[in-house]
């Protein structure tokens, strides 16, 4: 395989990053538009990821103790006017139903958003006493806010996301519920499964979700240099329990108001793992989540490569790499390289009459590029810890490329000019919400705010010395 | 806790039995009315069960070699359009987006009924060649048809489902691929994991799916004697891929129809699963598919107590049992006793210093109710064994229900007075279309026909020596 036709594949980064990005959604075979405009249908390939990415978060949320449930796609409208600061957010984001078993509705239903109204109504009957807290709650849904410049993964009409929903007897509890969800549920699964490194921190006030004393986020740097937030959680105070009286009787018998939290994460993740780790010759799947971390190519389809091949994969999958065969030997082999390539499994396992003679097969890491041929007896030892040092390698790259690409500046001339090719690191203390504006009118935001030491800054405390990361976004 | 304040809990099954079904909801606290007529709330314990129960199925689908995707939730209305006979079918049943945006839309989208018209779109753009077949593809995702007589799991206006959809180059391949689905996904799984026996066989015309050649059905008898349908698979053969264009070269370049497959099962199951196996004190869930196979109940909180119930629930999780720890004892043990009762967790192991004296706990076996006083150092093998044995009891309980309110009939009265109760079995030549009339007047119908072996008949063959199934049905 010539290198002139792997470059014919897509749109380098370098050229066009947002082309490179929709041409490796296709030629990859992730997904594509729906024939409604904002939709997505996501191709069985970055479905696998989803699921994985998705049982990873899941395992993770459970571990804190949380439930799921599912409440129904669709709300009265009636419900959305209970909290009137999201519904000035959500308004022209809606999709609303009007006609139903065959008529007009009496009152219109909204397509969930989010579920936030219905946690809201039931967390307030489910809950009476102190013995009901703290109440976890989590949801895996679709919900629907209409895009009107929609992009797949990272913003389309309808995505699939997770959002957690807690209750709890003090401000204190929903603090630290809230962290853990953030550091042990979100910042965990993004760097030791995705090998995303990531920013964490609280958004300023202006960023802040609406109803919300406290939000926390994830900050990713993707290829280009611009930011993506890939989660957030939110501490909500008593705001939204005083919305919806969601109280509870203490030991005493006294009724009072809960704290609640929300967090969530979304298909967006896959979004921020393509341009995380994509290179020019397609995605890069990083080890721990990739469905396929193996695939054995039978180069030639004489009886001894295929014989070989297969027992490889049967091998790999004992010792619990998830392997898989490609003997379609009737298609040339540089064309399935490239496909294998486009699709980034983190290692191709080449086995070929030639290495075969000598008792070899030649391993190449997606990674990297490089190739290595390696006695036959001692692959599966050698892949799986390969499979460990890809994951440390492609996490520590993405720290060198954040640390290389995130300027620290004095002023707020200087963060705009650090912003157009990746971060700046200002003192909050001069930046201020007045900074803020400037940078906005140009763009660029506040991705997080941090302590000095990179760590999340206390509940709703915008007042310590904090740095604020600055940067473009998606 | 004495037996008095159990029966106050429910309604009897024999008493009224959709009453028994509506308490059983609310008091094992499963699944309760959404805001908008005919949604449902599946809250955590339900959702538990769902969630197994989906991973199982899931897990079976995927031995199958095919692969999850996901589809956009809106359709456009001119897509349902192009099979003019679904349309026919859903065309009341359709929820129907006509705002969004903040504005009216050009065109109308449809909330899917099924993602059938999304599947055939695509599989049109996506099968070239001989080379992409077979195309093996399912989703997970809800669907809305609008209901008016809604009842929760069984019929609700949304609802989770799998729908798979597969095209194969030639009738034989996707007939062996839907009768794989149908015995190897399907009926497997509903026995060998949800402890429900049922009969398999194919639908009548007059009840099969609307475009199939044939439909097969995994029908199961509920502890009223009514009948409810848990799966069905379709083969469409080429009716569905001259719709939608779905074709192929073959090897020799000859431009060639697909010959399809589409097969389904949902949250109706979990209905099933309830209506199956509940008895006068709640649910009795299966061991294989309960989320909690056993509670260990610390009967008193003092520390021996305490620390020994700890102790045991580690000791089950290690030999891989799924147990759960109760140690509210601030709460009278009858009331939770009869919580756990209505949950119908397997089993429940009380732990309590009179026991304790004796080096003993005592095991209690929600399906018969029987109390077995152990030895502290052979709970865990005695519970792992008690568990095997009482998936084999459970179903072989099924089976004998199903075989005494079966009924051989031969005559269309015969069958109708059996229908009171239970099924009639009846040859499909006594009966025929006419038999088949007069039956539906009454309510009743054809549930499957089958060999007179108790198997699944040919593709499509409804002349040979068959039997009809026939019953009262959810």
């Amino acid at each position: 395989m010539a290198d002139s036709s792997r470059t014919r594949v897509l749109t380098s980064q370098q050229d066009d990053f947002p082309r490179w990005y929709q041409d490796v959604l296709e030629k990859a075979e992730l997904a594509e538009n729906g024939p409604v405009r904002g939709t997505m249908v996501i191709r069985p390939y970055a479905y696998g990821l989803w699921e994985r990415m998705q049982a990873e978060v899941d395992g993770r949320i459970k571990a804190t103790g949380a439930e799921n449930v599912y409440l129904p796609l669709f709300i009265p409208q009636s419900y959305l006017e209970r909290e009137a600061e999201h519904v000035e957010g959500f308004s022209p984001e809606l999709a609303v139903v009007t006609h139903a078993g065959g008529k007009e509705l009496s009152e219109p239903v909204v397509v969930r958003p989010t579920s936030e109204t219905l946690f809201g109504e039931l967390m307030s009957k489910w809950i009476q006493s102190h013995r009901d807290l703290p109440m976890l709650l989590n949801q895996w849904a679709n919900v629907v806010r209409w895009e009107m410049r929609p992009r797949l993964f990272l913003r389309t009409s309808e995505f699939l996301w997770q959002e957690g929903h807690t209750a709890h007897a003090t401000r204190e509890d929903a603090n630290a519920y809230a962290l853990r969800i953030h550091l042990d549920v979100y910042r965990d699964f993004l760097q030791n499964v995705l090998a995303i490194p990531v920013l964490v921190g609280v958004k300023s006030r202006r960023e802040r979700f609406a109803g919300a004393i406290n939000t926390m986020t994830c900050e990713a740097m993707m290829g280009d240099g611009k930011a993506l937030q890939m989660a957030t959680s939110h501490e909500l105070g008593q705001n939204f329990a005083n919305a919806f009286d969601i109280t509870f009787a203490d030991s005493s018998g006294q009724v009072e108001t809960c704290w609640t939290t929300s967090w969530g994460s979304s298909t967006r993740m896959v979004g921020g793992l393509i341009m995380a780790h994509g290179d020019d010759r397609g995605i890069r799947v990083p080890p721990r989540v990739a469905p396929v971390q193996v695939v054995v190519v039978a180069v030639k389809g004489d009886e001894r490569t295929m014989t070989t091949a297969s027992s490889l994969v049967r091998e790999l999958v004992e010792v619990g790499v998830r392997a898989r065969l490609d003997n379609r030997t009737t298609q040339g082999f540089g064309r399935r390289a490239t496909e294998w390539e486009l699709k980034g499994v983190p290692v191709r396992l080449e086995v070929g009459p030639r290495d075969l003679e000598s008792g070899q097969a030649t391993i190449v890491r997606r990674d990297t590029g490089d190739k290595t041929v390696v006695a036959l007896d001692t692959i599966s030892s050698t892949i799986v810890k390969l499979l460990e040092s890809m994951h440390t390698e492609m996490i520590e790259a993405g720290r060198q490329r954040l640390a290389d690409r995130t300027v620290g500046a004095e002023s707020v001339a200087e963060a705009l000019d650090a912003a157009k090719t990746g971060f700046a690191r200002i003192p909050w203390d001069q930046l201020g919400e007045e900074g803020e504006d400037t940078l906005n009118r140009e763009a660029v935001s506040v991705r997080c705010l941090q302590t000095r030491e990179g760590t999340v800054p206390g509940s709703g405390d915008l007042d310590a010395e904090l740095m604020a990361i600055v940067g473009r976004s998606y």
